[in-house]
């Protein structure tokens, strides 16, 4: 078995915020490194994942995802080492990615992790183009928007760990996309290496309606939305009729105290005969294995491009998952937690 | 041919209100009788319907139905008798129902009319319960929204034309059925004769989610939305996994000169995998003569009831109109004009 260090730091939710997290959200801990039961394994992290629907955990509200416990660590997606085994299928040394805890180490029963072959990817990935965020944008894309060829597909949160992959997916599948996005690094990664037709930098275009009816002249039939508030407001004012809205995420109003308000946009629903549709990647499950195999595929065969945005330090989690809420990432954003052993 | 009288008298379109449409909005004209042309045939309006829709027709603006041009007459469900026909499908004395102006006398091309046997069903219905209203009812709750047995299905406008056929149809179907309307009257009609499980007077409720909540105690799986607003947010408080909701109007807003603002409840869908479509009954066109049927029997047999108020006079037909936004009507909004021949 590898020396384990005396002791493992973890992340808890030290308090439920009101509005926007901070710091004094998380409380590191130092405990002991576990020591896994019958069945178990012990995991050592290399990548923690960061995510948005992370906002909706800290709240104490009947959601999809049960609320954290104050007090408690916090869960995450992690890839990880095996550094010790009570599992049969599992032996010391292989990388496995699972939803684990923020800390250094977990002991996870050996069941709910999923070996990663480290020859095929960089490991990473099973945290995003090739694995939960992938997966939601090839779900909610393929399956509850059905883009045709020759639609329009509009995104926002295009330049995110989803939003990048839809966006892809949608081009190959023929469509003309769109995406929205924070930042010109952002948008012109999009249109310039992803194969995106038009971008728009939200944060520094006025009218967005404008805009959009610029960079999709048909209007539109798809939109992926991750964001919801005023882009998707302008999203409405051009769907065509038929138009499919596959709901994703609404990352503008996760940090918000009371619910936005905005134009009420359902007359526009009946006038364009359009659907809108939320969904969570984990309804998808047991198809999860066709999706990661796709999408393993059009990332080796240079189809799908990804970046990732790698904050470096366990201790540093925090502040990835808060620059989320102000688009500090590009693609993915993970934590690099420790190095894959010799 | 019956003797016609010297003037026919007509409603165009004074102008285009801007919020509330008023009597000014509306100019009585007296015209000729038209003369048919070949494959026209002349009638003689006995009852027109005025519906919510018509308020869009009076924007200048893309929709999905033209706008009415100024100057010109409006265009309604009429129920006629033929008094000249120069189309071969058509005698004199046959009762048709078609789209024809606001007018005493229309010419239409006798290809538009269908036939009514006045001796099924009192002519009118063929403007509600088996008509548009109830075609709308038809589709939109069966093919659109889905409900299955053991559903809960909620509906606003419920005491309306269209309201009070979806909840009939949910009851049917093996829902439970809850309906929203405007007065004691109405949801006393809902409860006590329609079959509906309850009620909820929204003008007399003050915590409308509160009552939902109450009245729905198993939460909310298909929602028929003919109102928007207030309502619509609290419904959506209340709705289930993979809840469906039907978006046949917004009668709340149709008089609103900017857009109302309300709650963002995109965030809502995800939570609940939910649905929401927007609906034309138009686009079922092909399958008219299936709803009419089957709407036709349930009347015939009783499964169905309804209620007419009519508003009696041609002169009369724009406060109809009006009222049909401060919930003046229990089910089918109707204007008679005239009485059939002997």
């Amino acid at each position: 078995m590898t020396d384990l260090p005396e002791t493992n730091r973890q992340y808890h939710l030290a308090k439920r915020p009101t509005g926007e997290p901070d710091m004094d959200t998380f409380e590191l801990v130092e405990a002991d490194v576990p020591e896994p039961d019958a069945n178990e394994v012990l995991v050592k992290t290399l990548y923690l994942s960061v995510d948005p629907y992370m906002r909706g955990r800290m709240r104490d509200a009947e959601s999809y995802a049960e609320p954290w416990d104050v007090g408690e660590p916090m869960q995450a997606g992690v890839v990880g080492e095996v550094v010790a085994s009570n599992h049969a299928a599992f032996g010391e040394g292989d990388v496995v990615v699972g939803n684990l805890d923020w800390a250094e180490y977990t002991a996870a029963d050996g069941g709910e992790l999923t070996a990663i072959d480290p020859d095929v990817a960089p490991v990473s990935t099973a945290l995003g183009v090739v694995g939960m965020p992938g997966r939601t944008a090839y779900f909610g894309l393929l399956d509850v928007a059905g883009p045709k060829p020759g639609d329009t597909v509009v995104v926002s949160g295009a330049a995110g760990a989803v939003g990048s992959v839809v966006g892809q997916l949608a081009r190959e599948a023929g469509c003309r996309v769109v995406g929205f996005a924070g930042s010109d690094t952002k948008t012109e990664w999009l249109t310039d290496e992803l194969g995106f037709d038009a971008a728009i930098n939200y944060k520094t275009t006025d009218d967005l309606s404008a805009a959009l009816a610029d960079a999709a002249p048909d209007g539109v039939d798809v939109y992926f939305d991750n964001v919801g508030g005023p882009i998707t407001d302008a999203v409405f004012n051009q769907l065509n009729v038929d138009a499919r809205v596959a709901v994703c995420g609404q990352i503008s109003q996760y940090n918000a105290i009371e619910l936005p308000t905005g134009p009420r946009k359902l007359g526009t629903l009946i006038q364009k005969r359009a659907s809108v549709e939320g969904f969570l990647v984990s309804d998808f499950q047991p198809r999860f294995e066709e999706a990661t195999t796709r999408l393993a595929g059009w990332v080796a065969d240079g189809t799908i491009q990804y970046r990732e945005t790698v904050t470096e330090g366990f201790e540093n989690a925090p502040d990835a998952f808060l620059g989320l809420f102000e688009g500090e990432n590009i693609g993915k954003q993970l934590v690099k937690v420790a190095e894959r052993s010799e």
